[in-house]
């Protein structure tokens, strides 16, 4: 036989498929092919130009954000405005019906006429200015350029503002780079925000490794810190070795 | 042969592909539909509310826009100004930021202090209510309900405002619906737009009837007023014939 698409010949055991399915495949191939360029142009159609890379796309901004990192908010004064105007980096323009439209957080927010709107100054705790840039960028380009921090720490914003589609993205990010050496500190950061794609794939990995579990120094932290994750860890761990254990039996049943 | 798709058994001659091809294929169409999901889902995250459709979505609005019909503009009141507030359907809502990123001369409008943006009303001149609808609406989600009409608009109003994306939506849209009985109509207005995949395609199907091509309605009219069209349509049809003639003949001395 003769193949139509690499073109070598093979033998009946390795036959694919016959013409009429490799005819319809290719056409099923442009046709996704298609689509996905006419997706791509109208992404590139709708993205913004994000206020975060120049002056110029700051034109008509209407708000001004203000990122406080956590050493700086640990003791913010009473009136929440004295500070206002003192901040240790710039401030990053933005456009109330880009936010609004983002995070129901902000909606409300800029909706209700509350301090925020009035003032057009929005304050964001605990946060740096990099990955402030970084949330306001892909709000407006749907684009972020991550490492294993820059993810966790958007997916924090991004849980805080409820902006889901940039929380599901760094999840992903973050998943697949779950090991056997950071599963642990990953668990812990998936179920403190309910991250459930993270949780399972960091269990799965713990599970793996539960013989050396115990050495590492995340769990001897979480010791400390929160030894109820650990019980929730070895809670799977059991309930999976009796499912395992009844399997065995029942596929031994089968046999006899 | 039995082929690993359709599960049927094949003839030798019918084969398509070896299994390692077919294996391939099926990765790379999984891959390309994983790809159209992010897409959508990034599309879906990046799409505004349009502030045609509800009054929750005109939040933070900083422009009206105003459809003034071609029979309204053909006399304009002499300072452009004294008719503001008098108009005959609502104005449409939109924002700053939107606008200007979807079209340069919107932009230019905007960002330069015309009057246009000290008063925050634009009046779209030679536009019906509903088609400046639409073109609102499709700079805020990229997305248009089109029939052949509203598609012929909003190609002259995405071309006088730049929205390169729209216009090529809309050229791709009149394409696919020109046929013999309205290729001359297509190309005449094709050629006022500059449309040329809209030009192709329907001087294609104009070559087609060339026999009955001076008895129909459409072709009278261009004669009276734009005699110049006709011209290039014989004059393409002439080079065309020139060209086959010469494949013709260069056919024949090769057989010689």
């Amino acid at each position: 036989m003769f193949c139509q698409s690499c073109k070598d010949v093979y033998e009946e055991e390795e036959a694919g498929t016959c013409k009429e399915c490799y005819e319809e495949a290719s056409e099923t191939e442009e046709e996704l092919k298609r689509e996905i360029d006419d997706l791509r142009s109208r992404l590139l159609f709708l993205r913004l130009p994000s206020p975060t890379l120049d002056a110029s796309s700051t034109a008509h901004s209407d708000l001004l954000l203000h990122a406080i990192p956590a050493s700086s908010s640990s003791s913010p004064s009473p009136s929440g405005d004295a500070d206002a105007g003192r901040f240790d980096t710039p401030a990053i323009p933005a456009h109330r019906v880009i936010l609004a439209s983002k995070s129901p957080v902000f909606r409300a927010m800029l909706d209700n006429e509350m301090e925020e709107s009035r003032s057009g100054i929005i304050k964001i705790y605990d946060v740096s200015y990099d990955v402030l840039r970084a949330f306001v960028h892909y709000m407006y380009t749907a684009e972020a350029l991550l490492d294993e921090q820059m993810a966790c720490d958007l997916l924090v914003l991004a849980e805080k503002y409820e902006v889901k589609h940039l929380k599901s993205y760094c999840e992903k990010f973050i998943t697949s780079k779950v090991n056997n050496d950071n599963a642990i500190t990953h668990y812990a950061f998936a179920h403190r925000h309910s991250a459930k794609q993270l949780l399972e794939a960091s269990m799965s990995a713990i599970m793996e490794s539960m013989p050396t579990l115990a050495e590492r120094e995340e769990y001897k932290e979480l010791v400390v810190k929160d030894p109820r994750i650990l019980v929730e860890i070895y809670e799977t761990y059991i309930s999976r070795q009796d499912n395992t254990a009844a399997d065995k039996d029942s596929d031994c049943s089968c046999r006899k």
